[in-house]
């Protein structure tokens, strides 16, 4: 697909993947395109490739003949691949002496449990690499127009993940904090709770007309932006069928860059 | 250098950059590596290079024979390129009918003037394509070992520009609701302002032992990670000679993934 000599990357098997190592290695948004060449380098040796649902699935294309692979999608809300289990497969296909590349969606230390997983490896003697991968809260707005920054603005950004609504007890996020910060928000995994996320932080301050903007399947052929308000949210989610992934931009910049 | 097919890449050049348009190119931390797979392509089809100094300079070996590279380093605090002559080079060269990159480090669009860039040549009727890179406050702490969430210690993170002292009126962070957040914080151009932030921080009731990790010179060969606390990040700051680019990380993930 991309022409990379396949005799100088085996040649160089060793210090891409390690024989008996893992790399951990983030995937991107959904596009293709938009892996790093480091990453496409270990998908091109790897003997085993345990992927993700939300990893770029063309790049099967580029993996090698003979390899393995382990299809472990934890899809939300439905059925899943125990974490351990993920972790006993890499150690055990490193410790055959296998080149193991463990591939995601996005970037796995983003709210993807990448250091759980280089703790148990470690934990196993396995020696481990990472090569991030471009985050979705950051890449998908910059590929839909929407600047995650912008001069004279503001001078902050805060990342959020929205699979615990605000009146959980198990919330971590300061949502009076939250509500005050005046750069930009950026929440993900936030469908099912924007409801209750978009009234606890109007009832914290921030202003209902406060622009949001809402990009589903962001990099992907199917994305699409839809342009609104904090105060909207609820009803257009409802109204357009929104269901992930998507990511939510709230602020100044989410009224930026609209065709 | 990375074997990618020559003939292939210009056949499709006006698919990957259209003659007499722009793409705005994020070429991540440092590491010629960490480029994906689509800024690779447009580098190599590109007929114009505008190059910023922390885009990574091992990838000119990927521009083609009759590029004309445009050096347009903006040092901080020290000499540079006017903004609006670098729009102006780019219409320029548009509207002659080349294949025309902005090449910078990281992604152009935190803290990098890329939608100033994306005005300036709509206004001139120029068509521009984005193509993000890794931005470095996630990748570099990501490389370094140091996961920007774990699970069960956080649910957001917030990346600042530390450009603006917190005293400076003109800043427009909110620093007592920064101070409140439960998250990571991820500080990047804040060397010269790092003593002054984190007394702040501290005396809106940050605790002074929280954790914060320095990444220098985030994945390049030179890279080191200094860990710390907030409220010793001034004198190791002063005792390590730390100096630009340096990515600060605070909060409890900064005390994780030490060797």
């Amino acid at each position: 697909m991309f022409g990379l000599s396949d005799e100088t990357l085996m040649q160089n098997a060793d210090s891409i993947v390690p024989a008996g190592s893992v790399v951990l290695l983030g995937g991107g948004p959904g596009d293709p395109e938009l892996i790093t060449l480091a990453g496409l380098k270990a998908l091109a040796v790897a003997d085993v490739v345990l992927i993700d649902h939300l990893a770029p699935q063309e790049l099967h294309r580029e993996f090698g003949p003979h390899v393995e692979i382990i299809d472990v999608a934890k899809h939300p809300r439905g059925k899943a691949v125990a974490q351990s289990h993920i972790n006993d497969l890499m150690v055990d296909r490193a410790k055959r002496g296998k080149r193991v590349v463990r591939f995601k969606g996005g970037e796995g230390f983003v709210f993807g449990r990448g250091y759980e997983e280089v703790v148990a490896l470690q934990e196993s003697g396995i020696s481990v690499r990472v090569i991030p991968g471009l985050t979705s809260p950051v890449a998908v707005p910059v590929l839909a127009g929407i600047p995650i920054t912008a001069r004279g603005l503001l001078h902050d950004f805060t990342v959020v993940s929205g699979h615990v609504p605000p009146s959980d007890p198990s919330t971590l996020v300061n949502w009076e904090a939250l509500a005050k910060m005046t750069g930009t928000l950026i929440f993900l995994m936030a469908v099912h709770n924007m409801s209750a996320i978009s009234a606890t932080l109007i009832d914290l301050g921030k202003p209902a007309e406060t622009p949001l903007a809402i990009v589903v399947e962001g990099s992907l052929p199917s994305e699409r932006t839809i342009r609104t308000t904090l105060g909207e949210v609820a009803t257009v989610i409802e109204r357009e069928s929104v269901s992930a992934p998507a990511i939510f931009v709230i602020g100044a910049v989410a009224a930026l860059g609209a065709a």
